[in-house]
């Protein structure tokens, strides 16, 4: 007996706004039986094609505070990890860290923040890896 | 252009151990390609079926110290979500919340935390949601 995965949840102060947001990074839809509308405290989103779904939930906990143990790492579906973070960035993220070359020249990722401040970091992409 | 989540990430102290005591939660397998020994820093499992993965970082930032933003739910692959809990805490869970019955009988969840005291919840099977 084991369980899955059903969904990863994003505690925030909107969670209207956040997932909006959020389907602007990732490409998901909403939830049909549950259209995301301002002033919903549970909004869902769900990735078309392989069905990962991410849950915002409004919480009563204030701001968040502390470095987040938990963080989403992306990859574009597209073109480059640094074309990528450039979109986020004028899509209303946050940059925490440039971590590009970590490992090395072409290695490493972007460490950016959405816009209740929860860290993810962008990676490159498939493509990129493939060539080195 | 968009993102997809590669894998969702999470700091520990000991990625080798919480690594592995998740694979006993989720029925998860080490990536073959990179065997989760002792003293790796990191450590990634992944279920078989849907590619969904799990990385686990060491980090020097010291113990958790407040509530989790981010959270996984899970929902049992067979059983009841009262079984399943119970398995958990045997296999070393904590008990954070019962929140059975929030929403009118049968419904609700378990909360519950890992060994370093992430917090995750443990819903009802599909079965059970079919069964209303």
């Amino acid at each position: 007996m084991t369980s899955f995965v059903s969904h990863t949840t994003i505690d925030c102060a909107d969670a209207h706004a956040l997932s909006r947001w959020w389907e602007g990074v990732l490409g998901y839809e909403q939830d049909p039986a549950d259209p995301n509308l301002p002033g919903h405290e549970e909004c869902l989103i769900r990735d078309p094609d392989t069905g990962h779904t991410l849950l915002f939930i409004e919480v009563p906990d204030g701001p968040k505070t502390t470095k987040n143990r938990l963080h989403l790492d992306l990859r574009p579906r597209t073109g480059t990890r640094d074309d990528e973070a450039a979109r986020l960035l004028a899509h209303g993220a946050t940059l925490v860290a440039d971590h590009r070359g970590i490992h090395g020249p072409g290695s490493g990722w972007w460490i950016l923040a959405d816009p209740e401040g929860n860290e993810f970091c962008v990676l490159r992409s498939r493509a990129e890896l493939a060539g080195g």
